[in-house]
């Protein structure tokens, strides 16, 4: 899960294709996390008995990497049809692909290559499917996502080796490239009397679409398509486009001054993505504001750098690279974090897999140059301190935040955090007795942890914990504002009944105080904030099919809940981004 | 094959281990080059009756990538026991791969993945195996290096998908890390009171093995066991070691020091390599001074930064990236010619398969800077101009010479020269006329073509074709000293009786008078030139199993031969280096 995000949480009730990564974030392994400098793989099977078998390879020493459009597989001891197995491609690209990887490498879950789990019994492979591990696995039958066949068809899928999806090229993307508007047909300036800078972009996860909402009237703009279950709206640097990615690899891009805003360009540049942001820098090297794009894939590894007026696919880099510790060649490095940078004509990007995090300047894109920082693995979300130079990101499987100076491009400081930190872009404000600080809430815990971040200030403090307060339960996101007093986190992870509906508030003038916790609704999940421009208010999504967006006067305290939108239109709502906060990173 | 090296042409008489790129080098595909943007693939059998077929996967869409340690491979139509693979994967490794790549995807020579030779009958295959074609595949049972056993074999073997050979990351690399000599047991000043600068390293080819002759008196200092079929020596900033970097990736390294200079340390950090440099940079940021070195590798496609004093294995960098210009993903881009910039800490790192020229920052590795340079597929030799500034290098399919400012870090021009351009480190000289200029020869034909290389003072003739000059027949080297007024060219390539035991001369103050070329040896073949430090000798090498080394008193004309360097221990010598010639790229 991409951390530019701030978004995502399990429903069950969401039809099979809508679950990838976000299951792991739900039931989050977290058995494997616990100590320091813990392993990651191997633990598929903690905690269960297992008989060890000779190992045996279907056909004997060979690793075949099965091309995507395999068909008719039979290798030795396993058999599957071309239905069968194109089944179990589904299933694991929805299911197990964003946690142990398209290549089952393992990343946010355990290896499970076919080499390995031949080394297991089919009983057993199916069990673990079925219910689980108490190491994290989900437990796909218990959950009711998958049948007793489909478990019994998965444990046989991961014994052969897995397919390679295709590559993606740069002939391939054009072919998908389209403009609706070109700009020279654009309007010149708004064609409706809305606040731009108060409009929300709120995701419809299941149905692959995308509400602007006005942030004023609370009325329901336009609904248009953008990719299917897209993970972040990330507004432009002039705050007049929203660009969408989507899980299937589709860019969006939606002009905000027509009336009412419509897409007005679209391009497919990978076959899973998370994470997309573009160029801001403008200074001496020239005036880049919105002028180009880049998008972060998962599958294919690699980067794709667009025109950010049309889309047109430009320059594709690939992220194929060494873990920055061990120096072993990983085939399947994803691009999670993107933020733009404010110093120079940079991209900052987090390789997932390799611990590696890019600056790529897009200044010159004949000569590119790209910067690579070793911080640790696995990189998740994360985003800017209050100044905008340093990027604060999760490595979440090693308990770590990571610091990361944009402005000399190095790594300024790890910090250890609790179980599994998981920031979403993170909260920042001026703590009464530390000064500027930022925080984290965790997928393994309901704890917030907060830690000095101004080593020009109050060097003393500078990414050091200062504060740990607990919440009710193991959430995804917290957020706040500059002209709140208000921190608030989610408890979406929270196990118990009822506990993933509520929310925490803490006040910032005393944190000792605790959460203030509540439940906000009587169905689906409530998960992720985004405050509107003035900081007056907080709005909150419930996760369900009949979805809603609760919207709560953050003026006081404990806050209130102020409007209720609802419509049949708000089809699983997740992430939400206001215009002015994503353009100026307030959070 | 690498430009670094200078080097390397192929000698029928050879073991069939010995011959890979170099036999396309020498039988150079030359149907395939001839017109401007020509295409480099599908040439096979270009001239030939082909019977197309239907389309025949042996498992239908199964396009595996066998492991290199597959065995017992049997794919529907093509049966191949454990045994007739390895021969067939040693084969391809020894005779194929340099042209066609490991992943078979096509470089110098055509793609020949196994879908497109399951395109062609069997006997189409084994005939031209056996026989080769006019687009210039060689005849491998007419030159006798198979039996038609083994074209036979190859035929089937290449219908079977490409094993992928293994990675090799740190510790892989750091179990073969062997420092005989600690840097502070070595002694401080050198043992004996030979001439270091004018010490030579020559290339024993066929037996892992390279030679130390003194300049001066001619003798065989000593003889040091290297990496199989060196590719080049490579003399360390400071002229106190030799590296040399074997084909199978091996470097050895060689402290001129000792008395006799001997091996130090050595490490092998590829499967097949071609290039070697040390840093260089001693600056405002530091003294780098023999720091670090990097390797480039064929296979895996990396490159290896290892330490300069112990050869210790530090960071490797994947290249795997897309083609700059279609950006489509490539597999296996190899690292052919590597330069420490005379301005930057950085090396100069040209990317075949990509037509990138990287330039790489030692000075933080932590922190890695690229800058990835679009230039020309498919990069294979040169060297830079007069002043350093320049990488002339050869994009020899696309029959240019690409123009890298190293200063700048972009490309400065591209120049079309004969049928592709092939100029080992190059030559340069200050031209009566046009002031100063560079040179190529040519794999395709007998042509010195020259062009001016000083922007600075000639901008008027600087990347533009001044002269071009007929030579005895296509070669592989040139070569030239600022203390001499002469220009040597190989015609190695020559396919007449004779005549590649030639070498033509051309008078720098009277190049139009055109070359003065005789026969030097009557056997083997004549290949790659040295000068000694004074520039007033010239050595060259009869490649042979009983090899010699000739050389030249260069400072008459026409040259007469001074001296002849034999003795049993001479056993295919290829390149050879003078140590000061190498720190100052001189030539």
């Amino acid at each position: 899960m991409s951390r530019i995000a701030d978004e995502y949480v399990h429903n069950p009730s969401l039809a099979r294709e809508e679950l990838t990564e976000q299951q792991c974030v739900v039931q989050p392994c977290k058995e494997q996390g616990q100590g320091g400098g813990r392993p990651f793989i191997g633990h598929l099977f903690k905690g269960r008995r297992m008989k060890k078998r000779n190992k045996f390879i279907a056909v004997a020493g060979f690793s075949a990497l099965l091309a995507w459009f395999g068909a008719g597989i039979s290798l030795g001891a396993e058999q599957m049809s071309d239905m069968e197995f194109e089944k179990g491609k589904q299933i694991y690209f929805d299911r197990c692909s964003g946690c142990h990887g398209t290549l089952r490498k393992g990343a946010t879950g355990p290896k499970i290559t076919h080499e390995e789990m031949l080394n297991e019994s089919m009983s057993d492979l199916e069990e673990v499917i079925y219910s689980g591990t108490d190491a994290g696995m989900p437990g796909w039958g218990q959950t009711g996502e998958m049948s007793k066949e489909d478990t019994a068809l998965m444990a046989r899928y991961i014994r052969l080796p897995a397919p390679v999806p295709p590559e993606m090229g740069l002939e391939k993307m054009k072919s998908s490239h389209k403009v609706f508007v070109a700009p020279d047909q654009r309007p010149a300036a708004p064609q409706h009397n809305r606040d731009i800078d108060n409009l929300f972009g709120v995701i419809l996860r299941d149905v692959g679409k995308g509400a602007i909402i006005d942030g004023d009237t609370y009325e329901k703009v336009t609904v248009v398509n953008t990719g299917y279950a897209s993970h972040i709206f990330r507004a432009s640097k002039t705050g007049r486009y929203f660009y969408t990615i989507g899980r299937d690899g589709k860019v969006a891009m939606i002009d905000l001054y027509a009336n009412p805003p419509q897409l007005v360009a679209e391009v497919k540049v990978c076959m899973d993505a998370r994470s997309i942001d573009v160029s801001k820098y403008n200074g001496p090297l020239g005036n880049f504001d919105d002028k180009l794009a880049v998008v972060g894939c998962y599958w294919p590894p690699q980067m794709v750098i667009i025109d950010g007026q049309t889309l047109e696919p430009k320059k594709v880099v690939s992220t194929r690279s060494h873990t920055y510790d061990t120096n072993e060649y990983h085939p399947e490095p994803r691009v999670a974090t993107i933020v733009a940078s404010k110093f120079n004509p940079e991209w900052v990007i987090a390789i997932k897999e390799t611990g590696l995090v890019w600056l790529v300047d897009y200044s010159d894109l004949k000569n590119l140059k790209l910067t690579q920082i070793e911080t640790e693995r696995f990189l998740h979300d994360g985003g800017y301190d209050a100044t905008g130079r340093y990027l604060l990101i999760a490595a979440n499987m090693r308990d770590k935040i990571m610091v990361v100076d944009t402005k000399e491009g190095n790594l300024a400081a790890a910090i250890e955090t609790g179980n599994k930190p998981h920031p979403g872009r993170g909260a920042n404000w001026n703590d009464p007795e530390y000064g500027p600080v930022s925080a984290t809430t965790h997928l393994g815990e309901g704890l917030l942890t907060v830690y000095g971040s101004d080593p020009e200030g109050h060097p003393q403090h500078a990414w050091k914990i200062l504060r740990e307060v607990q919440t009710a339960g193991p959430g995804l996101f917290l957020k706040t504002h500059p002209n709140s007093n208000h921190i608030w986190t989610d408890t979406t992870l929270a196990k118990g009944e009822g506990e993933n509906k509520r929310i925490c508030v803490l006040k910032k003038d005393n944190i000792d105080a605790g959460a203030n916790c509540f439940q906000v609704a009587d169905h689906g999940k409530v998960v992720h904030f985004e405050y509107n421009k003035a900081g007056t208010e907080v709005w909150t999504a419930v996760w369900d099919r009949k979805g809603e967006l609760l919207v709560f006067d953050d003026t006081v305290y404990p806050p209130k809940l102020k409007k209720r939108i609802v419509g049949d239109w708000l089809v699983t709502p997740t992430g939400k981004w206001n215009v002015y906060n994503t353009v100026h990173d307030i959070y």
